[in-house]
């Protein structure tokens, strides 16, 4: 048996997440489909992280064992050929025989795109939370600095997970306006068309269910006056998710990329990274 | 009775264009019903540019009369709260009593998209059209400029249309990539997946039927080697729609603004333009 990894981009809106389910379609059910119609028998598909119902991947990692001797890029055409349009394999890679995308995973880039200005657009409601109060921007950066780092964050944790631990080790937070509307080209907004798009960035080797859109939604609170910056400071050491803000609605979400580190699993490639990074 | 304008946006995808018909909903037709639950009885609204089915709007602009007083923003909001989410109106304005929208119009921007890649995109599949072999810029770019100018468009109307000449005149017309997928932000792209966006512009004093895309869909031939750049002056003068390229898919156009000149129809406003520029 080989070992596959696949990095793909998916629009979220229409599925119930990464993970099979019974409510509806997800991403994982339809690879693995595609891959079931490739190697005549069921394969078992493992994505580096477990996206929630209407968050979109421009680089998810999964990985899988395959005994079909179809080469990688002749298995991204196959695939593609069966995935609908919103779901589309970008690369596919021979891995070592343990790779397992969630376990190898070392680092997840998430983004978070905020619509700020009065009246929504067609072209954003899909790809970013509509905040239609202008937010202060330099606030709401200073309260996101301030969750970088080592912290428990059990306050930005959906209510009834039980995971081992909720401390996370965040980096690369960053928050920056990026151009108004990405179909717009080069044209200016029209007068009473402030604000914009701000496109706030997570790194971290692990993300609690919800942690993003909680911690989004509590910067957004900052953001619009309701709280100080250093009210973050309070809610992480509080660890009671009843006193962050609301979690921010999926269609914002993006998970950008996956990092792995050195395999540690034996097979003879230990120190060389599987990827250096996927987008 | 009161003339107003209004400028919208919308995403085309789920309309049979701008113009209302039997066969599904307009755009059109979404703003003349809710107009008629402000103003009590039927509106009858113009568009400056009909766009077809499937095609995108970032600066539309559209002339109404009204007796209802009710004050330009507040009709903004009016509108948002009955229109769906894929059609906004972006501003709202008194203009002079004879003012028409398509009669007014002096100059129409239409921007058409093409990704260029071997892989679609989710986040580009409504809003492109996804070209998967390599296309030559620079050859691509060469036969755009050739149409630059006046010139008789009739091998580039649809067929079957009907109307006085089809001679226009197209100014500002440009190519350029742009930033590979809008949500990406900084995020380069990953190894495998060369090309990405062009945009292509077109500005004019009139656009026939299908005239925009069926000049994408030529010079896209032109991109992919299968004819030579001047291949487009023997297209031109030949007058003969089945020299021309096959009509690019609606989904990648969008019009851009819509520029309006003098009134040139009395109300003492001959001299100032109504609009300098919609975006």
């Amino acid at each position: 048996m080989r070992t596959l990894r696949i990095t793909l981009a998916y629009d979220g809106g229409r599925y119930v997440g990464w993970q099979r389910q019974d409510n509806g379609p997800s991403i994982q059910g339809l690879v693995e489909r595609a891959l079931e119609a490739i190697e005549g028998r069921a394969v078992a598909v493992t994505g580096a992280g477990r996206t929630d119902a209407g968050v979109h991947a421009l680089g998810q990692v999964a990985s899988f064992r395959l005994g079909h001797p179809i080469p990688p890029a002749a298995l991204v055409r196959a695939l593609n050929a069966r995935l609908p349009g919103e779901v589309r394999v970008l690369a596919a890679a021979e891995a070592a025989a343990d790779f397992n995308a969630r376990f190898a995973a070392r680092e997840k880039i998430y983004r978070y795109r905020i619509l700020n200005r009065t009246i929504d657009d067609p072209f954003e409601r899909r790809y970013s939370w509509h905040v239609p109060r202008p937010l202060d921007f330099e606030a709401l950066a200073d309260a996101l600095a301030l969750v970088e780092g080592r912290h428990d964050f059990a306050a930005f944790q959906a209510a009834g997970s039980e995971v081992a631990s909720t401390v996370r080790t965040l980096s690369g937070v960053s928050a920056q306006r990026v151009a108004w509307s990405p179909l717009r080209g080069g044209v200016e907004p029209a007068a009473g068309d402030e604000g914009g798009v701000l496109s706030l960035e997570f790194g971290g080797d692990g993300f609690l269910r919800h942690m993003v859109r909680n911690l989004v939604g509590s910067v957004v609170q900052v953001g619009l006056g309701r709280r100080r910056p250093d009210w973050l400071h309070d809610v992480l050491a509080s660890r009671d998710r009843r006193r962050a803000g609301p979690t921010a609605p999926p269609q914002g979400l993006f998970l950008v990329a996956v990092r792995f580190g050195e395999t540690g699993g034996g097979g003879g490639r230990a120190g060389r990274p599987w990827l250096e990074e996927e987008r």
